[in-house]
């Protein structure tokens, strides 16, 4: 298991969705970065269950402890710890999947790999574990916002319902303002609808969430095998029910020529240079170049549904897999949060390893 | 800059394009591997430019010499380090664009980074330097191949012209009959004639690469941050003029619903788990569950053309660069083993890391 | 700064002396390693304040929780966290010191690297925090002792006081039965009698840790520059007031012949080749060759003693900083389970690594 | 193995004693260094054998090539890669040891790790290796002397022939005056005598080489695993032969009272925070707090001779080893550049490393 991810801001996650609490461990985020914690509470928030009825009702405060490398409000450069006690565990809700492979879930790939897992609401496997992800991703936001970095994600597509509009010509601080986190409130409310529908259903449906980042300045990026955008796509395809990741022009860009996605330079009336397209999504040879990076990631529908299924159980017995518990119909709203918190980590990192690129 | 890759099978590429050479240092590949030298040469044949007319003209025989890390035919434990020499390097070429910023090049975002760069053929952000991925990537095949995994990559589209049959439709042993890499002789001389078009253009055109990946066994993969989807994910955007990747029901799986989405679990005549659909790419919770895995790789048009463009230099001057030289109208044949070479660097090290999931 | 120790076998610590908990997470530790609490706290246990009167009279239960990576009494390859909290904080007692740099303490180093520090108690750099590293340590024994491997260290000199006695001329067993640690109770008499003597002046001394390992196959090491002894080294000098390491013949060594020095091999009983002599102190070209590993430890008196000494405070003013709390008079005793502790997380490391040494 | 040193300044070496080459690949060396290819140059003749009759007569010009990473005189920011061809290689020498196992050689280790092993010249656990490692630390040298960072070795033991002085005693100029690199000529001289006689009775001797780093600013190193001391003991111990390491007061310094060993601190004239006596090494916390930083390395005599040895081959037969071929009487002189190059390079990383302690 690989549960470290970064190499100068470091984070550390542990954590089953039944055990006693998740957590995180930062080791090398510098000292004098403000620790806000309203701030870290209120993303902690925004990832939460239970926030409307189109996510789970598994009942959790999510509030979080931090237990060291804070001295007066500021980091002081030693690890930082933060804990999130998990309170509404109801195990014997688990009982019965103790020896089931649900579909679709890790329960027979951990099984496999380790001989043993803690079955008890897929254990590690469960995304309960992204809201330590969450926690550091906050603080990795406030380190880069006073960079005047800005990280915004939202809900594109839900299902086949998609939002049709480019990221230029929306209104991005109306993404909180419904529950599914689309930017665009009609079909915002399509979307709602539609999950609703899917809830009922007993089933879950899939999505898309664009994200842009603004602010990052060229030199950004090390190439040849951490392009930024590669650590972008690696930190996303991290996340649970990911399956996709492209940035700028992306999977539509193949069909292109090169003399229409090449993007031209110029100079700004900033005084710095500029591409007249961004196909590029802000990033050439791997390194930013100035310009919004922009990136969009593909959801499955996540494997927990109402309905009874067919499976396997670890004594390879034919088993039906019935649907109860709690679910989320659709992850993609509570999944926004995440994906920013995945993009300031994987920012705040390449912004420390950037201070050595010249002597 | 990062030019290493792996954790435990680790390697270090080194070389520019128009330096002396260019080469790789694999640091941890266990004793007892087949040093199959003819092998390796075969795979750098398959990605040397000049084998058709829709690949770039330059000469290079890209002849490969092992300096260290091999005894009797044997790896010993110790690292390997390969070395191809640069023979065409024709530097004079690259006079003109000395202080131009190329579009969609890495010109200005290395110059923003270091404050300098190598502006011969594109210095180290050339796909030159991938050369020495599929050369340690051949040794991955070798060791991978010892446990009967093979991993297959071919061409699925050109610009909009696509394959349109899924993998098992396809007999993969035809990938190399033509000079496109497409295993379907129809479709392949479609995709030629339409990127010799494109050439005589002087444009360029992207594509898609497919790749396949049989005989893995159940429980490879490290989450939460290191799944194998991850990993591969971060590999193959790690190539030169990549710009998305998807595994499995990838983007299109996110119009499904769960219960259309989930691959039910039976037990084969193996004896072993198997699922009846593999929309999972045969990775679930970022293990694999011993399906085939498989995933599609985009590739952006190549930014070099033989077309006049609009652009600044490093003085902040506006300049016209003009199109001339070599280049590829379409990098997808070339790109082939290249996928296949980061896909086998990949399983390589995870195959090492599952030796530690118990005790 | 860098609290994470480990390749494979990877450890993370946090906390400092007087914030909320100091803990650990370790991450790469496989499935199915007994986890056993009663065995854990007992290494606590004697690494905690207030043995004896020549130990600090701070007060820690030091009883540590788990919140993740346990199943059922057994590893389960996930994330394993461990918290002490900390209890008896006093932090008024360091309101005094809050501006003032300590001699020999790392109050100066670390106001110059951090631009502030938690100056309670020494905040990060107090020794405080290797109880998090007894508690990794003791579950990497465990580990290890599943495999016979043994890890016993002991206080082989105090000042000026030394044992005398080889550790083939010892019954190390009767290690822990004196407050000192020292395994020939007559010497660790006169060495307790000693640290007394120096608590009551106001004073600390240092002395030398003596570590023996057995059972350790030929074989674990990474050369050239993850050398076993490299290693155990670096790991030792990681512990607070540590001076020097030596193994095998060590600094005396150097003034032997070759021809003295050199341990023949020989075919044992067992029928594994051995070495007559063990110079090589059981590791040779950075590789165990199954032979008894041991090395010796040297540990500074202690910075903190209960006498005045000039200084100067953050604002470049002459102080006098007055000797007052509690404070350790020799840290060997405690030091003890610190260094096996160590050793174990070395070793745990390598054990897993030894797994790919061939194909 | 692992041949990998630095987490930014970061190289890989590769290379047996009579494979075709050796060499080093250095990722993570900002751009802008100067390349001073005549001092690489230099220090490689610093160690190269062959220079006196008291070092081995192999011949090897040493010379090296650059084939990666420099232009225009300058580091690019991308991975330096030099290469060293063997010359000299008389692989027939070592036929009659290819199944033997020389006693305290690595022969017997790399067996039984690997299963087989280069025999010729010892393979890659040959001493020819740092070849390379003087390489990149000649030019970690001269990235740190733009900082005004000085690091000067000597041998300041042989034998029982103890130099007697301290190093702010000696001019440390006068090192490379004399064959033996003792900054004393009269006891140089002793040195040599004694090395020479050594030498003709067919043995090798041991010594000691102290290392003094001027210059490094307050603030570097990484607690609390990555101690700046315990990355150089780890560095230090990583060469062949080492058998200890010290810093500051050493092992000498277990034997004061802390009230004696306490290095109280001062305003110095120059407006910085010093120590009125060092026995910290410049060193407290494990990070650099200013003052002269020192350390002594212990090297046991090397295991090859000129006599006859009992001991086994791989076939656990009872066999003579008989000593022919060429050697070091003593390795001392010769390990100067290297110890100094070590230091370098854990000195150039940390330098880097330095940059993110606050935000």
């Amino acid at each position: 298991m690989s549960s470290t991810y970064g190499t100068i801001f470091k984070i550390s996650t542990f954590g089953e969705s039944h055990g006693k609490a998740i957590g995180v461990v930062i080791d090398g985020c510098p000292s004098g970065v403000d620790f806000d914690e309203a701030y870290i509470q209120h993303e902690l928030d925004r990832r939460k269950p239970g926030q409307s009825r189109i996510t789970t009702q598994r009942k959790e405060a999510d509030e979080f402890q931090v237990l060291s490398g804070v001295f007066e409000g500021k980091t002081t450069g030693t690890p930082i710890a933060m804990v999130i006690p998990n309170e509404d565990q109801r195990s014997k809700d688990y009982g019965h999947i103790a020896h089931q492979f649900r579909p679709s879930h890790a329960d027979y790939t951990y099984t496999a790999k380790y001989g043993v897992r803690d079955y008890r609401g897929g254990g590690r496997s469960s995304a309960r574990e992204t809201a330590a992800r969450v926690a550091a991703g906050a603080l990795a936001k406030i380190m880069l916002s006073s960079q005047q970095i800005t990280i915004q994600a939202y809900v594109s597509q839900v299902g086949k319902i998609r939002l049709g509009k480019e990221y230029w010509e929306l209104d991005l601080s109306k993404t909180d303002d419904n529950a599914v986190r689309c930017p665009d409130a009609t079909v915002a409310q399509q979307m709602f609808d539609f999950i609703d529908e899917t809830r009922k259903k007993g089933d879950s449906i899939g999505g898309i969430i664009t994200c842009v980042i603004k602010g990052v300045p060229a030199g950004w990026g090390e190439p040849v095998f951490d392009k930024l955008h590669a650590e972008l796509g690696k930190a996303m395809l991290g996340i649970n029910a990911v399956k996709g990741f492209e940035y700028g022009s992306g999977f539509d860009g193949v069909e292109l020529y090169g003399s229409q996605h090449n993007d031209e330079f110029y100079m700004g009336e900033d005084g710095k240079v500029h591409t007249k397209t961004n196909h590029s999504g802000g990033i050439q040879g791997g390194i930013s170049n100035g310009e919004d990076i922009y990136f969009r990631v593909a959801f499955k529908p996540v494997a927990t549904i109402m309905q009874d299924q067919e499976s396997v159980d670890d004594a390879g017995e034919k088993v039906t897999v019935s649907g109860k518990g709690r679910h989320d119909p659709c992850v993609l709203p509570r999944a926004v949060p995440i994906v920013e918190a995945m993009a300031a980590l994987v920012l705040a990192d390449f912004s420390l390893r950037a201070k050595n690129n010249k002597i």
